[in-house]
């Protein structure tokens, strides 16, 4: 398992390009397989679910397989009804006439604002003007109001032949995944069957994306596919061996990347914020505290502060419905004891403070009352997500 | 039933004082009925009770009785194990030796800073400074952020005879009520059995103070407290009478006064934010969405924007697992509609620009999906409010 410079895995191949949904910025793309690839999606459980993630949700379930998926940033073609859903599918045929291949084998993603129509005379202006390039623009064209791309590339050995993996992501603002984040895509080269692979993207997704959130606002357009194209040409990937637990090692690494990324990058975040929950009653009790703690407004304000106001975390805790020992709860900041036994400790302020400067803030939180552990990411509240979001729409 | 400028109803007395908790303003104060008063209560749910809280509870549950309540901010005594039970309940019984009355007539409550201790030399002196005025200073001693005393007095009628019923409350941060909100005190010389009096309490509390949220976290302190002394000479209320009716029709406009002047002054809030849900499928339902509208940091930092960003109040109603119809529902915002069906209306932007400079903000919301109603009060997100809880401790 190593760490690369990003690549597209073997067959992949994309673009991204500007059509005039955002002022400059691209603003639309694609990724392409040679072959159709096997597929997985976990999307959001927001009610309001959008056209584009419903009609990308319905290709994969079809035959677990997809082989481009087409997206843009700017306007999410949510809560836009029958109009809407229209709109989608003529993007997704489009495309599958372009490529010469099956509507069905075609995604469709969208982010931005809800609401708002996709201008179709741009979009299909757009689907003519897409090449398949080596170029990573489309790692771009999903932004909205995201600093920076989030991409990884990983290479990991099946049957000891070299297959890459490699998954990018958007996410600043309405990050609280429950199924899924904020549109997030993964490409490898290595075969695998699209059942197996779906099995293994909704283990992983509740122990990454799941695991981060942003403000608590779920939002509807979010989606994560993970695309196999088998280019690699190595051995299929069998359930329970070796290159299972290799290929779910590969993918979990991606998927926390990405998850912490999207934290990191949260709106207005100068601080990446990790809670790790340890000895408790089950993975879920430590899962639930540890993502209860990094959405906490007054936890995240705090640590913007720079303040070791730890009765903000332990109160935190005590609203959950995990299961725990109220008496027995150790707490750690950037390794420093400040919580033992639940009671606060005398710890040196100036120690804290100066602790508390740094880019990423650890949470340990060892409750002393079972085996299970239990991350989650998210970021510090500032004026900058408040300003953020007090003028989206303009 | 009449509004009335504050007072305290009949054989209550009260003081508020300064013992060196804040650094000039009034930190700790007392009310007082003449005789033993019914008393009924609700408090936090968070695991981390506080010492003062769980006391109260206990004294409440006891008998049903309260005579005094003592009170201080600054310093929440929780999350201080067994030396902050041994202080509650000492002041407890300082207070009880002063008064000449039995330690289970006394409740204690605190709110400020958690994991401190309280110090009781200056507890111990406070107590014994403490006197028996009509002057209101106690509604202000128990103030943290707030930027301004909550109060309100009625007048009703129970057989004929004028009674008065007069509630105060503090809470500004760490609003998101799921038995009561951070210290609320009502008190009335109305005549009533204690069992009857945390009937309704109870029932009120779901619809008012549970209904406000400031910034989704819930106090370990958290508590409201009602005294009934019969001191009016009225006849004491039955159940399912007129006069039961009369009494909780006060109850209920002192709690829903209390609850809106918390979520007004939510910490660095320049607007109440009320939502109004209708025709929904059951009261849960209408009340758990209009609870998530208001407390959904995007909807709330939009309105600080005075940005008519619909798509947000429509995705947070997808979020909730309430049920309605997601193709039914409208929107207006003050007055102004801006969603029908659930999508979106061409408005126009500057009318509803200046509507939303309002300092209160209205959201209907219409499920058209039954007869059910709800409402919540929350308040936007505003740049003073990661301010103030940047630096709370210091």
């Amino acid at each position: 398992m190593k760490e690369i410079d990003f690549k597209w895995p073997l067959g992949f191949k994309s673009d991204g390009i500007h059509i005039g949904l955002r002022k400059s910025k691209l603003d639309f793309g694609w990724i392409v397989s040679e072959v159709p690839a096997s597929a997985a999606g976990a999307y959001t459980t927001n009610k309001f679910c959008a056209a584009p993630t419903a009609l990308t949700k319905d290709a994969i379930n079809h035959g677990h397989q997809l082989q481009a998926i087409v997206m843009n940033s700017a306007i999410a073609n949510s809560c836009t009804g029958q109009q809407g859903r229209s709109d989608a599918l003529e993007e997704q045929n489009l495309v599958a006439q372009k490529l010469e291949i099956e509507p069905t084998l075609v995604g469709v993603a969208s982010t931005g604002l809800i609401g708002a129509f996709l201008p179709m005379d741009k979009v299909k202006a757009g689907i003519q003007t897409l090449d398949q390039t080596s170029n990573f623009k489309v790692t771009e064209a999903v932004l909205t109001t995201d600093t920076h791309p989030k991409t990884i590339s990983l290479e990991f050995e099946i049957a000891g032949q070299t297959c890459t993996m490699s998954g990018f992501c958007k996410g600043s603002g309405m990050i609280h995944p429950k199924m899924a984040t904020m549109l997030g895509f993964i490409t490898t080269d290595a075969t695998i069957d699209g059942d197996l692979l779906q099995t293994i993207l909704s283990e992983q997704v509740d122990l990454t994306f799941n695991q981060i959130t942003v403000d608590g606002d779920t939002s509807t357009n979010d989606m994560v596919v993970v695309l196999a194209n088998g280019q690699a040409k190595a051995p299929t990937i069998q359930d329970s061996s070796e290159d299972y637990e290799n290929f779910k090692t590969a993918l979990h690494q991606v998927m926390t990347y990405l998850a912490q990324q999207i934290a990191k990058d949260g709106e207005g975040a100068t601080k990446l914020v990790e809670a790790n929950v340890s000895q408790a009653p089950s993975p879920l009790d430590a899962q639930k505290i540890a993502k209860a703690v990094v959405g906490s407004n007054l936890v995240k304000a705090a640590l913007f502060g720079e303040d070791a106001n730890w009765g903000r975390i332990i109160s935190t805790i005590g609203i959950t419905d995990a299961d725990f020992n109220p008496a027995t709860i150790d707490i750690a900041l950037n390794g420093h004891p400040v919580v033992q036994q639940s009671l606060g400790l005398n710890f040196d302020e100036d120690t804290l403070k100066q602790a508390l400067q740094a880019n990423k803030i650890t949470i340990d939180i060892n409750l002393h009352d079972g085996q299970a552990t239990g991350q989650a990411w998210g970021c510090d509240l500032t004026y900058q997500y408040v300003q953020i979001n007090a003028s989206y729409r303009s």
